[in-house]
């Protein structure tokens, strides 16, 4: 049912560039805002989170939300704001692509794009984004199965493009303690699976930021490459998953706590 | 949180034209193959399905499908299958739409445009699908609780097009004897909510031939508008979801069970 | 897997005596308070629920709670106020056991035992259950899966036990518009697969007063045997489960409803 | 809505005797096979685990099986064979209890009282096995939200009996790659809520051999006071559940994965 199965050459590594490797031995560590609300706040974040360690900065400027009435996103002036603080920190920038027609757009200031998890199954923006050459940050829908999940890859993988990461992001189940259930146990699953690296984003994943750090540590420990947290100076003002933001005080804990932790296992952060 | 509450006046008509209007006392059956394979046999079951009673068809033209590998429909060509079974039979056409990029093409030929489960977050095309002005037809995310379907279908309100009929159609749970479980309760919940007419799709809803006669005549005693039924010649050799579908024969019972359950409330087929 | 599968004689009918039959042409009506909160109350619900032509009398005097620290039942008090509900109505009398120990007093007054959700995998309890030779009516897990569902009945009736009804009640899902999902495709699922009579409890399985009365028009246009309801002269006041019983008003006009759409199926009420 | 609310103190320990002590810097490993066999396969793995560093033997006397046609247990001479395994190793014994009527017999030899997922809701078993006074290991229901595993434990404390441990086991979702979904994030989650402490157990929560050394490497970092795994000798020869347990040779590397690990967090084995 797959084409493209894994062979004997371990985990495959995307070379984001400034860097920015999956799949090596370095845990890459992504973090940002949920959303670029604004210029000052954007560019205050991407200097605190390049200090703490990470080594790409995230943040929304096309935002899929449940609710019309809700904040959208700044659209290009988003994608400016994100290829300033690229500039200031180095730091290479994955954002969010809604649809084909934006494309052109997104992928002349993204350094990857992200498909997110309500367009896991949206197959005709899979290809399309397969089709730029831009290495593609594929989110798992939240209620998809293992094999589904391998499969949207595949759209990608069919256009030529190998420059692909797969993260787990929390999944749809009875538990209304957490805003998802994330489930780790799909990182050492799929690394079976295939080659492509595994990101973890337990931002979404737990909706709660005191859960954000030991799930990042449990992630890390498990297999996984990458780590994607959101991060906000004012968590409580935050436009968009202000309950599930780390500050920038808490970032740099947990990136020492991730130091600690990949070391013995012979990793580095 | 909603702008667009139910009011006194209950359910709103959509009227599609050639006789077929969602909402009214009339229970609108929906028919016709998962995909549109080829023109004979599009036009055989579009003719059958006429003839058993049917006030709309059905068919896919660009398919969402899990797998790259799978069939992904005849795309422009059958769009003018669709067209000429809407010539021979007077039955309107409903159609799935894929993406923003589509919709001139989709529109010239349905009479209804189809958003589908994998697209009800997709914000983007709900909006754009919305101001084509043509009728929509809004299946139910798998994953989708009540409140996030009606802030999709505001999506579509809020461009002013008011011709929306939402759709129930299985959500996904641990049960594996059925493709998803079938959520009935949430018609007389969703009419609670709100004036748009609710239809249900049992095919998809259980993924089995057998439970979807029960499962229509439950729907249309508890309220919905309409149903919408997967209807082949030939299931086992259906190039897609061939477990699900009724013949012409199974769908002709069908609807003679479903006039007997509607006249004893005082609706009809 | 299964020793008892269905042969062709369809459903076989369990007799509870005093002129309720589950499995025959008639619809069984099971109603009555979630809880016996006291003897007035108990007394007055059930000669509401005969009067509007319920067949049978439900009843919890064993409570299984979530919390410590909610009304866990009257016990023996309980089942003696049951017992003289059935006296002065002349309804058989289903009430629930939560341990083999309770057996002999449980069996004492009910007519039926009923074995609740939470226990559906306690196999002690059903292997004793049925070895009492009373009719068992055995609720369906909350998580359970059909095939899990079939092989707790097998439990009963390795005892030699047949008297036994099988009833959905509502699974747990990530839905929260309603306490549980009902999953209506269950019933013709199960009558595929089992002789044994299969009821529906809407008032658990949907927890919202207004939905009962659809869904168990639904549930009886598909195939049930029997509908199970909550009824309570005060709802707000109830010790539990207020919001969702039917006052006798409501359950009137359900039976009512019920009677007309069973009737157009060739049944009755 | 609970009385024991967490306090201060961080957790409360657990002393089991013979070294065994929950809530302490050093993690303690359950070991064991699923079911007790026979005689010398139950002395070998006990010898096996004991060995490679296990402190608490744990092994199934009294089944719950889903069908009545699997294998349910040695019962009274699977118990004995337990206590025999303790005499050769010193490892003190965890085995489950189904119901209340077991509990002398299981008391007289067990050093922990393990109540199952299938009884996280048995509310009579929880507060008799409570009432005995033995420490009780209580394993979270298959489909039990946080809240309801809180409430199920007070049952226990209600008592008097402070000696609880509750076990994350995995809880019913719709993937299908996996037994079940190990969800992690409940034991950073029910740390800050109860003093209680917590356990994991990846050989039900993911039902597959190559998953349980990750997990259980994740589930110490993020917290767990304890994890426990099922060994056997010959999986494929095993009766119940081979398909998650870890060979001796397994379970030892495992082991010292977990020695590495839990020095990094200041911790020991």
């Amino acid at each position: 049912m797959m084409k493209f199965e894994k062979d004997d050459a371990g985990t495959r590594t995307v070379d984001i560039g400034r860097g920015c490797v999956f799949g090596g031995p370095r845990l890459v560590i992504i973090a940002g805002p949920c959303t670029v609300e604004d210029r000052v706040q954007t560019l205050e974040i991407a200097a605190a989170v390049k200090e703490a360690g990470a080594s790409m900065l995230r943040g929304g400027a096309y935002k899929p939300r449940t609710s019309p009435y809700a904040f959208q996103g700044l659209h290009e002036e988003g994608l400016a704001i994100l290829a300033e603080a690229r500039e200031q920190t180095g730091l290479p920038v994955v954002t969010e692509v809604l649809e084909s027609a934006d494309l052109t757009k997104v992928s002349a200031v993204a350094d990857m794009l992200q498909i997110g998890s309500r367009n896991m199954h949206n197959s005709v923006l899979l290809q399309a984004a397969g089709r730029t050459g831009k290495p593609v940050f594929l989110k798992r829908g939240m209620s998809a199965r293992i094999e589904e999940f391998l499969l949207a890859a595949e759209y990608v993988l069919e256009t030529g493009n190998k420059n692909i990461v797969m993260c787990e992001r929390g999944i749809r189940t009875f538990e209304t303690a957490t805003r998802f259930t994330l489930d780790l146990s799909a990182i050492p699953l799929l690394k079976q699976r295939t080659w492509i690296p595994i990101a973890v984003d337990p931002s979404h994943g737990t909706g709660m930021t005191s859960l954000v750090p030991p799930m990042a540590c449990a992630a890390a420990v498990c297999g996984a490459d990458a780590v994607m947290v959101e991060v906000h100076g004012h968590p409580d003002k935050a436009l968009c998953d202000g309950d599930q933001s780390e500050t920038p005080e808490m970032f740099y804990r947990m990136i020492k706590e991730l130091q600690n932790i990949t070391r013995a296992i012979g990793r580095t952060v």
